[in-house]
């Protein structure tokens, strides 16, 4: 696909045509658009927000290119005004939103854009597409995090993530959830996000035995000789890995870890540590991979494995068991007058709305507040300007400075928060003005 | 994101530390490496082939800029010669693939790549990742295809596609399927797929009245006049849609079609229905959408709604009830000898194969044969050569053609296997040679 991710055609052809009949009215006025996840998915105790740097990104750069305006003059169903409209088109709003790595919960707009009409419409459709698929996954990946309790956890997911750009904005999702890289050497490239990875199967396949290739290997990559185990018996494997040892050793060369990739984790992982620790090897560590996910390492660490490091992929790239999140994008405002829509189960809340989180005693979160923008509560604001008058921001915030803000609101969520199982709702109150609004539904 | 999807960066770091490992031994020889699915998701009885023109195009453009040779460099894992390798890499090797649109089954290479062994093994991350899509999307999309029964069927998924690229593939791959078209206008540009849309619940919001929006969206699109009905009250907008057609009709505009985003579909299109047809508006058609997929497709249908399209997105598009595929791409031989895994639950079949078809007297399948490719089977041998010494092949199949391949495929199936819950296995046998390579694992 020679197309980049950055085109404007990324986008549903409902928002052009409605764009058409915005200028065709005049329907310049301000709107206000909030993006917000209706409900958690089932088992999900809370989400974690991102996708904000790629958002600011794709408005700040938004153009429609001289081929683009051409092909879609030649659908013929749109106006030259609206041509021009399009060729002369930069976003000029602003952004509000919780910083990348906020917890959340259901309801809570996570964004807010307040812009022209046909500005705020026309940016709907790849604003969801970013922010849903990168909350989607960094809230995926933490459950690891919580469930490794402290191994080292890298992403292998690109294979079978949903295209080139998942695969990509998943390394950056789960790298600031807290994982220690991930195999995509495009994301290494990209976000500077430490790139890990040594051989696979087929690496042992190509040679005649398995302990040449160990070694053909060890040469190669002295600085990274990571032996995977199980292409034909990993206990066998590992009882090579300890006879090359010191004949590696000899030439300055360490191996440093192993790999298992299938079977019984825990069961081979004891075997396998019994005999590298037998060979006085017990600083090479063990990593798994293989199907995981938070269940799978809850359970593997549970049961005591000597596992050190996880590689967790197409589970978490594609959050297998919650593929999408109930999102939206919705007008509350236009014009200086509060919207809703009333759609059966998709009822809105009208109004620019602010998020205000209160901490107990001790500094762990105790409810959220839903309320207006004009209201001013006591607690937190979790929402900040982060785009004034279509303006990048003065400063992109490092990855390395999320995971620690990630890291720092693990410890103030509430303990049954912290379970892979469903625990009871967080409490997310509407303010007395916000329920008064929803009487009247 | 300013990184087309293109770069041969999108690999797992470790295909290029076990490439600079084959050069250091000089293992050029021949490889050959199979793409196939271990077995099919729960619930499904075929899959659809799909990616395959994207797989042609990675391969034959496949290229390392100066840029990312630099970056590649400055990690310092790499040799020199490695990064030699790299700036004068192309892919000069053979693919054989079944078309795209082939219905398979569990353990059928789709993808047969024969390569000097660093090319083959350096191309498998983004060969898995185009490949395994586009087949998940166009499996999940021909589920609703068979569910709806001849109704229309438009994809809607880009909003919540996992990034971009999966957005713009999964309307390519539901297209093939049989879909009619998709919202995603970049998909439409890039692959000339027809592209549909009209209206969201906002641009009802941003008007002070229903039917002053419904008014304005026909005089902009009078070609493309459908109206959005849910927003507050269905039944009520389905009576001002009777209201304005004679006054638009008035002007020359139709009103071609309303649409029902929410709610109980069957309930409330049969009222919508009656209301339109009591106004003697029976050419009016009726679309629906809101959180569909085949299951729910297939219950509208049977219960009788008259709706007459449906808007099929997130479901579709993430596959959410299986939403990855068990796939591989697995060295089967080198420099002319057979090679396998024996891992746990993953052992393969060694040494490259074909997939022969068989029918009954009535030209419906009967069973598949896996076969070594020096067997000659009588049966219709599903892969062909795609691809020779790394050319692009003379003809690019067209989107149309390959529709028209899977629905005269369809007719062909067995009658179990049209139905969206699990039906008996269809028939995978063995060859006696494979068998006979099997009996020592």
């Amino acid at each position: 696909m020679s197309e980049p991710n950055v085109s404007p055609l990324l986008t549903d052809l409902y928002q052009l045509t409605m764009v058409q009949g915005y200028l065709d009215q005049g329907m310049h006025d301000t709107a206000v658009f909030e993006f917000f996840v209706r409900n958690l998915p089932s088992g999900r105790n809370f989400l974690i927000a991102a996708g904000l740097e790629q958002v600011i990104d794709y408005l700040a750069d938004m153009k429609f290119s001289p081929g683009e305006l051409e092909w879609l003059s030649g659908l013929g169903t749109f106006s030259t005004d609206f041509i021009d409209y399009l060729e002369s088109f930069s976003f000029t709003g602003d952004v509000h939103a919780v910083p990348e790595g906020t917890i959340f919960f259901q309801n809570e707009p996570l964004l807010r854009v307040t812009a022209p009409l046909p500005q705020a419409q026309i940016v709907e459709t790849r604003i969801i597409n970013l922010m849903h698929f990168e909350t989607l996954v960094a809230s995926k990946a933490v459950r690891s995090v919580l469930a490794g309790d402290g191994r080292l956890l890298f992403d292998f997911g690109l294979r079978r993530a949903h295209g080139a750009e998942a695969g990509i904005l998943a390394a950056r999702a789960s790298f600031l959830a807290g994982f220690d890289g991930t195999s995509t050497v495009a994301a290494g490239r990209l976000y500077g996000i430490p790139t890990y990875g040594t051989m696979a199967h087929s690496f042992i396949q190509a040679h005649d035995t398995e302990l040449e290739a160990f070694e053909h290997f060890a040469l190669a990559q002295p600085d990274n000789v990571v032996l995977l185990l199980d292409t034909y018996d990993s206990r066998a494997a590992a009882e090579k890995t300890a006879e090359l040892y010191p004949r590696l050793k000899e030439k300055g060369i360490i191996i440093k870890a192993v790999r298992l990739d299938s079977g019984d984790l825990v069961e081979e992982s004891k075997a396998v540590r019994r005999i590298l620790d037998g060979a006085g090897l017990d600083g090479v560590k063990i990593f798994a991979s293989g199907d995981l996910d938070e269940y799978a390492v809850g359970a593997i660490v549970a049961a005591g494995a000597p596992i050190d490091g996880f590689g967790v992929g197409t589970r978490m790239v594609t959050s297998s068991d919650a593929p999408y999140l109930e999102c939206a994008y919705k007008l509350v405002e236009y014009a200086g007058v509060a919207r809703r829509k009333l759609s059966a189960g998709k009822a809105t809340l009208p109004g620019r709305k602010q998020v205000y989180r209160f901490f107990n005693d001790e500094g762990i979160m105790s409810h959220d507040v839903l309320a207006l923008g004009g209201e001013s509560l006591k607690g937190r604001a979790m929402l900040e300007r982060v785009m004034e008058d279509g303006r990048r921001p003065d400063r992109v915030v490092p990855l390395e400075e999320i995971r620690e803000y990630v890291k720092a609101q693990i410890d103030t969520i509430p303990e049954p928060l912290r379970a892979l199982g469903e625990a009871p709702r967080y409490p997310v109150e509407l303010s007395a003005v916000l329920r008064e609004c929803r009487k009247d539904e």
